[in-house]
């Protein structure tokens, strides 16, 4: 956590109250000292855990305070004991913060099906509470975990009007990864005097192009969360869309998230290379998502980006069926900078630079279907033997 | 082949010509020594191969009589090299047999984008026909295979009005193997007596059962073609929906072809069990479609499959995510025959039972949604450690 700070009226806190094994922190903390504005994006799947369904429904309160998280059970598919549970989890938060219920938001993630140990959370919420400081960022970037390697969180500060204003990201999230706010955790801390629904549009806009724009093995999970608290603690006047310091302050938050989604794409399960996939060309934005998701998703294609060769063919026929509307002998490919599709047909190329290429930790494939305008970008990732041992 | 015979006026050929490696048989011929009605199913993918575009082409034709086949390269995405060579894989074995041009189906399977070694193969074709002989059926199967390990044949025999008609089918398939007409060969020859539209509706429907409901990895491929030929020669009366017989036939049809399906996912790339998905109680078929693929295609499910916990949750997940309307306080689900979900929360169980059961060579999950009379079923397959370095 070298060099980041919370913003101000901000304190975290993270321990370990035997929900994982072997004393791991499971149990985090999210609290601003004064109230704060408060936006939210949740996960699109029909079977929503019941932190999820809490959450939104707090959501619809003009202020929040604190967000309470634990990992090593998602509480999703446990029913009405669920429900009680993240309720619980709420009400204690409060009495001990001594806030208004809905001011608590509630994120669990881990395994589907099992029930809390609620009492142990129960117990360990006070705790938690006397932990809160304003230097104590790791823990809670920890306790958030799952199968990560790495604690996840981005730091970005900006100056508008005289004010010094902080963004602080945590995340965590590594398998069950793929577009449209799956199985990953995200939270961002802000000073900024942002307005309420301003706040909203800048976070589901940034969103849109960072969290939904990464892929790690295409499934959606039941508990994905960003919540972003803003409390205004950095002063100056109110942002809004048609403030003087908002396109810095999106252009922050876009920044913020991006940053944030790389990470877990980096960490994601197994995870040897990331790859970019941009599709351009296509005849509609619409067109460019499908075709770019088709080609980030598709086994053949995460599996070979797992290896040292092109295999440039299984792109082209994950284009052909993306559903992405396309003439096979427009299609172009370049692999980073190096064309190796035109027209649908090999170019005469560089083998060894190719081999180069892709034998990276990272690099971009570049398509264009040169036939519209559309384009979209997918930030994906390989799929090693590794992946599959750890989700056995 | 043990017990498999080629119906009446078929012959087959399979031998090497140095497309693949190692002098594995790389080259097939399927004839009927009288002209046949021709029934096909080609993939859906937008990037369809040069031999696929030709042999949908000469679909037209109201007769058939031969199927030419390589293995070890895909001939798609080779541009106007690539439709050059598959018309003179036609036009040379038309020649050799004495055929109309469009009597004679192409078909390729293997890597895509390299160019085919015309040479070879227009050498191979008249030694392939030498070969020719109604007693040679192992040596075409072979010569289809390309990451196949078993070769894929069946056969069905029945009697109608005192006339013993009898079915052959080939196929080869193993990755890149989803529903669709997906990566995969089959070929049917039958010496029923069957009209040409409702042989064309009797494969649709059987193909629609069998080889569109398996799923391996999700991709769909740029060759999948599934070609019947049916010369009639077992005799009798003409065989139509309305005909005494016709059920029969249909029947054999269907069941000769989930056959050749099965044996497609068991030797799916790396696959080790295979797993039945099942959904019921959905508000429409389509959404039991939806359903059923989302959890067949899930990667961490197909993993989960490899191990030997149950992880029923992922299920829950995938359905919420497929796009198939449903209330997850409906959703049950059985593994075999026993019930793990109920009511969209775990049932206490026998563990060990369980264990035993997602341990064994096959099983199958029962999901029920309870909403309406919708159902579907995808055969599938786990994803293995295996299934990745072979893909590498």
């Amino acid at each position: 956590m070298n060099g980041i700070e919370l913003p101000k009226g901000f304190q975290t806190a993270g321990i370990a109250v035997g929900i994982k094994k072997d004393s791991e922190k499971d149990l985090a903390l999210l609290f601003s000292t004064v109230p704060a504005f408060v936006a939210a994006t949740f996960t699109c799947n029909n079977v929503r855990a019941a932190p999820v369904q809490l959450s939104q429904k707090h959501l619809a309160y003009p202020i929040g305070s604190a967000i309470v998280v634990n990992s090593g059970i998602a509480n999703a598919c446990t029913g009405a004991q669920g429900e009680r549970a993240a309720l619980r989890m709420a009400q204690v938060t409060a009495g001990a913060l001594d806030l208004v219920l809905e001011e608590v938001f509630v994120c669990s993630t881990g395994s589907i099906g099992p029930q809390l140990p609620l009492d142990k959370i129960e117990r360990g919420i006070p705790k938690l509470v006397e932990q809160l400081s304003a230097d104590n960022l790791a823990p809670a970037a920890k306790a958030i975990m799952t199968t990560d390697t790495k604690p996840k969180a981005a730091f970005r500060e900006l100056k508008l009007g005289g004010k010094k204003i902080r963004l602080t990201g945590l995340a965590k999230g590594s398998g069950m990864i793929e577009p449209n706010m799956a199985t990953m955790l995200a939270f961002i801390m802000t000073d900024a005097p942002v307005a309420r629904e301003p706040l909203q549009e800048a976070l589901k806009g940034a969103v849109d192009k960072s969290f939904n724009r990464i892929s790690v093995d295409g499934d959606q999970s039941t508990n994905d969360s960003v919540i972003c608290l803003a409390n205004g603690m950095a002063g100056g006047g109110v942002l809004e869309p048609d403030s003087e310091g908002w396109p810095a302050f999106q252009a922050a938050l876009e920044d913020l998230t991006r940053d944030l989604a790389m990470q877990i794409v980096r960490d994601g399960e197994g995870v040897s290379r990331t790859v970019n996939v941009r599709v351009e060309g296509a005849l509609s934005h619409a067109d460019a998502d499908l075709a770019s998701r088709a080609v980030a998703n598709s086994l053949l294609n995460k599996t070979a980006w797992a290896g040292t060769r092109a295999n440039w063919g299984r792109i082209m026929a994950a284009l052909g069926y993306s559903g992405a509307r396309l003439r096979a002998e427009r299609v172009n490919i370049d692999y980073s900078e190096l064309p190796v599709v035109r027209n649908g047909v090999a170019v005469n190329l560089d083998q060894d630079r190719l081999a180069e290429i892709v034998s990276g930790d990272h690099f971009d494939i570049n398509i264009n279907l040169s036939l519209g305008a559309g384009r979209a970008v997918v930030y994906s990732c390989n799929c090693t033997e590794e992946y599959v041992r750890i989700n056995i």
